[in-house]
């Protein structure tokens, strides 16, 4: 399990986006809205920062099909033209054929039997070019197929973190004093035990006449819970001590201030550690309102939550 | 490894469930006794929730190999269609048909046969169309049942955490005072490495003429073994600093108390973090009595623990 | 990564293994040599304690490969009576037989043909009964398979920590004082990142007339380090607080003691916890002797360690 | 997540690579820069510290990819003799031969198309013991071949912490004194979270006339970051308390020190530990230059990353 450490210290966090503050100053927020940094590596050429299982874990399924389709027909293709070039004739055997086309066909077709291993066998190798490149084939499509169906597995049981993260943060009476507040549910059924939330905001400041952007912890009423089933609204109370204390929604916007998110917890169902992060903006904060009763009961009177009015807020 | 982390302050776990308290009072018992939350999220589309994974994990085996068969039944009877309306004659060769209802048997029966890349080649495909879709529906074959598999082989292999818990927990004379206890077993021949429970008592209580949800955690004699090989009776000492302390049965009836058990730990044979949860009520609690010795020794003098003893109690 | 968390008093780790210490003390050693427990579960139906998967990572290869090639004949027997029930005729074309003997030999070929998806096509099945078993055949050789190739690769990638303890511990000179010491080795290749040690003593002492185990954890010179590479001699100085301060040899032989090692760490290659346990009883201790020195450099200058001679003391 | 502890006590830090500290004077470097242990194990038999799948996973994908090769090849001509030597005529049937080189081709073939399973039937086995033999190929094929898949899965997917070290470590100015300097990048495109990182340094000193390797602990300015995105500047400051302390460049020569960088965190994408440890020897420390800024922003003013010019320094 990872544990956030929050740092006593304010001056301590500059570091932990593992960025320089030197001319972060002109740049734009962060962290998206979607958890994905706002940065970009350069200099070193693509296939050494380039990581092709990272790169097929993470894009859409569409695409992820999209690409075993098109890999198949291309490693088939690739198979075809030799079986055509060492002579359809006297590679294969059974091959129904007129046209050279058909030729060319029917080699691609056998590819891809030899390929799956269906291997009906109407079309059949003979000799011992087409018998060994056959032989290789069926080696070479089990082993590709194992990366496609791994991957294909690996996706479909890969922990997913659906939290939900209410559109906008608050700042608002919260008790006796005012807070910052967001609020976040767990879509997945499954719990997210041990749950741990950690904000920083950050703020341009001026220092020796230069403006930095300096990264402070907000400290929460709770930033652990047993159990992340349904919804956390996550408090920051702004006392004496906090570095929003005093601050208007002007200096927000004139400290073009970042409010980043970070969430992790273990997922009980895939077993594994999931993180989960968010930012919002200055101008992503509701001043005055609160956020909405979204519980409720059902007729068994069991707890019912509505997520999709996570981000109401009310007077 | 995920550590419970036991707070000091009692107040502080009114949110460790992910539950507001607010009108919480009127509802049924929060954990079922499977360790299963009792509610339920609403307002979103169900595939929005839903994880189709998460599903076919936790279902029962039987459910699995249905809907395995099932599965494999409907794409071979959808491909069957294809092959049938391209025409038997036309796609496929070998076939052995009669009637129509024979010419779509053999369809289907060709679908599966290269759906499972058995292929055994009596029946076999001609023509660019039929070759084509078989070329293809070997690949989905493939990949469909990449996931039947894997999701075969994860089921089997999950760490399931048999925890046995006592039928009910006791509160009973402990060295000189007074103890809430329960007894529990690893039922698997595995250890669990640096077993910890966590308990925690949800009572309603008065505040300001409204009834509200309280919850206390309850410290424990011992809340960490090194190893949970056997038998585990928890216990916590009702001493003057324990919320359990002076109350009567018929208090913890009146606030309709309800036990929180928490219980993780790492499994040496699956290598995995294990949680397990379950829940005892007022009206699960056996006042008085004490647990039954379940220890003994057979003939080669090893040590034997009764688990089907464990629920056993003595006064 | 789970911690060992020695408690600072002695008492409290009476429950450490699980185990009640009523009647313990007419039993045997608790720890087998190899870290197994002696001990044994009762009273349960076996297969509510049994865990099949459990039990086929834990046995050796021979037994696995053999258990493998059974379930593969059986399953194929199984089917080629059903074939052969069907009529070998019917169901099935392509057959090459002379006797009733030849015809399940022949429905017995086809099974397995069928069931590892092979399908050479010499026989093949007919009609709609014989085509349907056999689609089912495979799908059922599939998911079968897929447990017993999933179950080779998780037994082949398991982490085994290979670690090597010396056959006696010493109860020898060290520094200006005396120390309980044993050596253990790491015989892997790759590294165990921060291997903790923990070492518990376990004696019979006299409490109101009745002889009962105690438990007292040893306080270690190091109980961990960052780098588990090669050899690691681990130290319980004998001062005035530790439980063996002043004990003779006759003393541990009368309380029967027994010295309970626990190892964990991170294994690099694995990306895994791993854990090891051993035990020394007190009739496995040298008195007096100290390890001998088992460094030495190559013609490289590298420092190489000879695991051989882990056991060697000098006096 | 595996806790990195520093210790305060400095002398502690002796057995943290699990060597002793006799003669380790005479050696060479410990680490060598690629992380790996400049050590050897000796004296037991090969089998007993090698472990295949732990060699199967760090060698080249080359390596990798001739071995499953030539297994492939070897295996099929192990069959393919067993059904040369029982008769090709008599085991199988449907082969197309003139010599007995021709006979011993189409065994492998068909060999080559049980192992795989694609079994096109061409060739078919006959008779009891062609087809026991073929029936139990199939068998062995799919389980070596899920050795193999799985292997390149597990390779594919493993997480390779490609992180960057800059070739030089630097001892130069650092706000109002001087400090220890190297600078680590995440090549990957994946986010490391929680890194954290432990610089030990190892110099030779003589106590009572013998000189002996001694360890320290170097405090760091930030031990640990939240995300390891993009670039780290690891720094120890030299105060007072530092052990490089008044060191000149010539007393690290002479006490042939050694600064050990452990560097550990928690894959976003792969879900899972990782670690990368370098060192850098008395003369891989450059003196008095800076790291020249590798920070700038593109056209859409997100910041990028120059990592081909990690190693830059200016004065």
């Amino acid at each position: 399990m990872v544990h956030i450490n929050p740092s006593n210290t304010k001056d301590k966090e500059i570091q932990n986006l593992g960025l320089s503050n030197k001319d972060i100053t002109r740049g734009e927020r962060l962290l998206n809205r979607n958890g994905s940094f706002n940065s970009r590596r350069v200099g070193l050429p693509l296939f050494e920062t380039f990581n092709f299982y990272h790169y097929l874990v993470r894009i859409s399924w569409t695409k992820f099909i999209f690409i075993v389709a098109v890999g198949y027909v291309v490693l088939n293709l690739f198979f075809a033209v030799i079986y055509y070039l060492m002579g359809v004739d006297t590679s294969l055997t059974g091959t129904i054929t007129e046209t050279q086309f058909d030729k060319f066909l029917e080699a691609f077709f056998f590819s891809a039997q030899s390929f799956t291993t269906v291997g009906y066998g109407r079309i059949s190798p003979v000799g011992f070019w087409g018998s060994m490149i056959a032989a290789f084939e069926s080696l070479i499509g089990l082993l590709a197929l194992a990366l496609a169906t791994g991957l294909l597995y690996g996706r479909f049981s890969r922990p997913a973190a659906k939290v939900l993260f209410s559109e906008k943060a608050l700042i608002a009476p919260f008790n006796d004093m005012t807070a910052f507040q967001f609020r976040i549910a767990n879509k997945n059924r499954s719990e997210i035990i041990d749950a741990e939330v950690r904000v920083m905001m950050s703020m341009l400041e001026i220092k020796n006449g230069t403006p930095y952007r300096k990264f402070y912890d907000l400290l929460l009423e709770y930033d652990k819970i047993n159990f992340f089933s349904l919804v956390w609204t996550v408090n920051h109370p702004i006392d004496k001590q906090s570095p929003l204390y005093s601050l208007t929604e002007e200096d927000l916007h004139k400290g073009q201030a970042e409010f980043i998110i970070l969430l992790q917890g273990f997922d009980d169902t895939f077993s594994q550690n999931i993180h989960s992060r968010s930012s919002y903006r200055y101008d992503e904060i509701i001043w005055g309102s609160k956020f909405a009763n979204i519980f409720g009961f059902d007729e068994d009177r069991r707890t019912t939550v509505s997520l999709d009015r996570i981000s109401d807020v009310e007077n």
